[in-house]
């Protein structure tokens, strides 16, 4: 087994970390979704469920339906060839399949429970992530069909990617021009994802693309710090957007990049990308009570965001995710030192030993602020995914 | 002096009360927007203001720039003919006639400094506070351009209600038809702010339809809530926006109904909105730390709203309104026992007596969430509005 850095005393071995994701996952969460959320009925998925799994709305968001395929598919390509993942994946990707896009192969935001659309194709992201559903389903069946629809919704983001949110926008055109970092940073994690599906050229091309959108426009190089708005040139926009940090989002990002180097070998990359996280966790962690802000004024004025001090399941799992991940490739103990500060704030609150899976929303001091294992953005994802991302970087670890 | 009500025992005198809402209103509220929001350079006003009044965003977001005009306009007619406040609204009534619409008369939802458009037309109520704006402006000054500006200005908005989101819209049509009590609520309180200048009848006529709308598609008989959204017909509507609950909104719409009520000397009507304004603090009042949740699930079901749980200042306020004002019309003496315990809550925790003004946002303990006195949503409006229309109350009530 290898040793534990000289100079870090860690609390527990890389095999006792690993043991307690791996079972968390196996055993609580992935349990709770087959449980729960599947809708036997009307197909797909239920992902509002109550604190103890009482669905309390039936609507289908594509974005949740589209994650928990992915999920499904996810584990059954890497971490086991188990049927009853398959058929959990193939339950939501049949509906999504017959309900969850236009004519023109635009994804809605929301379906009633039966499939009929609600909410129109505004959200570039749903399209994102039927691609990367439909991607992992495929690899996952042999599916061409569904192997198509990825490649058919791809083209589609590629297409619309200029002009995401198109007619939806209420911005004055050309008045105040901004790039939304949400969309590179998505780019770069998809086009990893759909390996093996798109050709190997295009998958460096847009590859290459995002990361250099995400570090040429995006990362503020003095303070370390990625911005959610800039303007095309990558320059500070003057207003609420153009000041707003989403700590959670730059730091996943960061994991996207560390992905990223590592298939490259890129040692520059991998250290940019640790080096941003750590400014990102110093300027974002809540000095009084733990934890990472949703929202920051990068100026330190009041932001718009009324929750901007809460306290999310998704922004401290992907922490994790990207700082055990950072110590894997480049061996900072720094890495270490705030994984281990994450994992303590993490595993101390927003797990529900007594009904099973975590609670997704606390206040500032890191209390319950509802009580929802599911919603209209919590679903089977965030969770699932980084639970396994750190339990497969632990057991490298630990070897 | 008219005496208590025998079986309440009061804190304070109907007289000692005003003091306090009157002093607020002249010597801290006026001052700190007359001092800190005028833009003298490029004109209209700076409305987001930190704690000690300092300019953190120069964004101009034309609800509160219509509504600071109203203020200002509404303290000269109704308090005071003070020249200086007449100027206060020709500053950011010129700014608005010279910048705020688009060619169609369709009021903009934000400018930059300069008075370019930043954010398209979408939402309806910017043109309601315009017209509010621009109606109590031409009263205050004579000017036809402002009357005639506030007629065409709610001309448009009759014309557009039944489709307020109109191509912004992202709900596909027919799928999941809902109306929104915002536009019947604030219908009722434009049609008395237009008094003097349409026509009589057409006052009459548009006050019923929302009273109308009110009470018998908004307004749940049996539990006497309010819902934000129902069905064209005023059926529940399964979903987070059917279920809906704004309590601050409805309290504020109710005292709209008292006012009508008042005019009317409708005692029907007014203990209807005393039952429905009781039925919603009973709700919406947290009995762990004090005040009204911003949202709640009409069911008990996790809201969607992140925010759900903070004490907002002006659902506050609006409260103290509509229970003075309750009391005034009905004198249920319930109304009375709810104002001393909303007038505790509001007055040790909202106002800065080291910077001056007020807090508007607070978490559910009560303690200060965001500094700021003014933003994107908070401005001059409901602080004077509410601090006046109390201590006319309370100067009636201590007679």
């Amino acid at each position: 087994m290898r040793l534990l850095p000289e100079d870090v005393a860690m609390k527990r071995t890389f095999a006792e970390y690993e043991a307690i994701y791996r079972s968390t996952l196996l055993g609580d969460v992935i349990p709770f979704w087959e449980h729960y959320s599947i809708d036997r009925e009307r197909g797909g998925y239920l992902t509002c469920l109550d604190r103890d799994g009482r669905v309390y709305d039936t609507d289908k968001f594509v974005w949740l339906q589209a994650r928990q395929v992915w999920t499904f598919s996810m584990l059954y390509n890497r971490l086991e060839q188990r049927d009853a993942w398959l058929e959990v994946a193939r339950h939501g990707a049949e509906f999504l399949r017959e309900n969850g896009c236009d004519d023109k192969g635009n994804w809605y935001f929301a379906l009633d429970r039966n499939g009929t659309p609600l909410i129109h194709p505004y959200n570039l992201f749903s399209d994102c992530f039927a691609a990367m559903a439909f991607a992992q389903y495929g690899l996952a069946t042999g599916l061409d069909w569904a192997t198509d629809l990825a490649l058919v919704t791809y083209e589609n983001i590629l297409r619309r990617r200029e002009d995401p949110k198109g007619k939806y926008s209420k911005a004055v055109p050309g008045a105040r021009p901004m790039k939304s970092f949400a969309l590179p940073m998505i780019m770069m994690n998809l086009a990893c994802e759909m390996e093996g599906i798109l050709e190997k050229d295009v998958v460096e091309k847009e590859t290459d693309a995002s990361v250099n959108e995400v570090l040429n426009l995006f990362l503020d190089p003095r303070r370390g710090l990625l911005y959610e708005n800039v303007a095309p040139d990558g320059s500070r926009v003057d207003g609420f957007d153009g000041r707003l940090i989403n700590p959670g989002h730059g730091i996943e990002g960061t994991w996207f990049l560390l992905d990223i180097a590592r298939r490259r070998d890129d040692k520059i990359l991998a250290a940019t990308a640790v080096d941003t996280m750590m400014s990102i966790l110093d300027f974002a962690w809540d000095r009084d009570y733990g934890g990472i802000f949703y929202f920051l004024d990068a100026e330190g004025n009041p932001p718009q965001q009324l929750e901007w001090d809460q306290k999310l399941w998704w922004v401290h799992l992907e922490t994790l995710v990207a700082l055990i991940m950072g110590y894997s490739i480049t061996r900072r103990k720094e890495c270490l030192e705030w994984f281990e500060i994450l994992h303590d704030y993490t595993w101390n609150r927003f797990p529900d030993p007594e009904c099973g899976e975590w609670y997704g929303y606390l206040n500032r001091r890191g209390e319950v602020l509802l009580t929802l294992k599911g919603g209209k953005w919590k679903g089977c994802f965030h969770l699932p995914r980084a639970l396994l991302l750190c339990a497969r970087e632990l057991k490298t670890l630990a070897m």
